[in-house]
């Protein structure tokens, strides 16, 4: 059976105007690596609604999972919960177990909620919680779209919650041959070898370092023994 | 009249997995801010030839320009020169003037150029090189859509030789004001704030330092007086 596939939408601004180099995509891209869901696109839309309901419909139609990463918080550039019921069509309203969340964090810390800090609390109707250990505030998921916070630590908190319910593919093993010579002097014997093993992908990643101009070629596939064969013909190349 | 707008593809397997964390995209986001085009969209797709053709399409059609990053190099899984030729329905062989970049880079090396390097020289039909003084092997642009290296260095080398290129927007001036209570407190007034000046774009943005909770708030637009309005705003307020 072919693994799950998965998309991740990162939606903010500052990502695109350059101002914050964007975390989440790459811890998220390892982490389904080890459980077997083959990332196959990433996305980073602005706090735009009419972009982030255009980007969500299109990658929730064509992938077992859509992960979001942005736009969750108390303010009014934080506009992902809505964006995501709309794509739905479904309502969003302040929810009781969401709310008690909140409330339990703001009494820890001695202070009352404000309205502003209650829009966490609104929840897409029908999508389940994502708790998380270090935010009081959830993320959800409604069907395949799974809704987490922008800061990278609630962010890898969220993941943590949400991936053991997810079902895991096979992981793909992966294993790197370093080549000290530049890619162009190997690319024709890589591509018979790609071609002879079409159900591993073989990538090339050309390295410059202390002066030296070497490639690295990593081969990634679900069947260990393929992976071991092609990397023992790699390294008797070399 | 409103500023171009841009998208960025980025191609390849290595950030999809995980292995590499991806560069280009940020680095590019903020000169595109400098030279007053809009970044609107981030993509990363896998090299398979079918994504890479969908998104190019769907990217060119609704922005000014489109921006690649990978898949130019000498080896098999280098597959974006003949995606892009594909996507515009035109042809695409090894062009005289690439080929001699290439080999006067290849003779200062004194080395000589092999056939999978010579498909470096492999440029569509129509296309306009984007020469660059790191690397022989050029990049190239066709209408709208600007082909660039994956490697980091080469890529803003390339960056350097294509923005002067482009016509210029007005660029967008910056300002940030640093709270020291966390973006909850103070999100009522910044959404008055963003509803009263809504040309401008007030990005709500938490940190944890040093045990402090605050909230830096970034306020952009293309008028600096009414950015230093809302400034001055944000500062009587804090």
């Amino acid at each position: 059976m072919p693994n799950p596939t998965a998309a991740i939408l990162v939606i903010g601004d500052e990502i695109l105007s350059g101002r914050t180099r964007e975390a989440n995509a790459h811890h998220l891209a390892g982490e389904l690596t080890r459980v077997g869901i083959d990332l196959k696109e990433v996305r980073v839309v602005a706090d735009d609604e009419a972009a982030i309901i255009a980007a969500l419909n299109a990658l929730r139609a064509t992938h077992t999972h859509v992960f979001t990463s942005g736009g969750i918080g108390p303010t009014h550039d934080d506009i992902t919960s809505d964006a995501v019921a709309a794509a739905f069509g479904v309502g969003i309203g302040v929810r009781a177990d969401a709310r008690e969340l909140l409330e339990s964090m703001f009494a820890a810390k001695g202070v009352a909620m404000n309205e502003a800090q209650l829009r966490m609390a609104r929840i897409p109707d029908g999508a389940t919680l994502i708790v998380n250990a270090l935010s009081g505030a959830p993320g959800f998921s409604i069907e395949n779209v799974h809704v987490m916070a922008g800061v990278p630590s609630i962010f890898r908190a969220m993941v943590e919650t949400l991936l053991p319910r997810l079902e895991r593919g096979t992981p793909r093993v992966s294993r790197e041959v370093r080549f000290e010579v530049g890619e162009g002097r190997i690319a024709e014997r890589l591509g018979a070898l790609a071609a002879e093993f079409p159900d591993l992908s073989i990538g090339s990643y050309p390295f410059a370092e202390n002066g030296i101009h070497g490639t690295n070629i990593v081969v990634r596939g679900t069947d260990p023994a393929r992976v071991a064969e092609v990397v023992a013909r790699l390294e008797a190349a070399r």
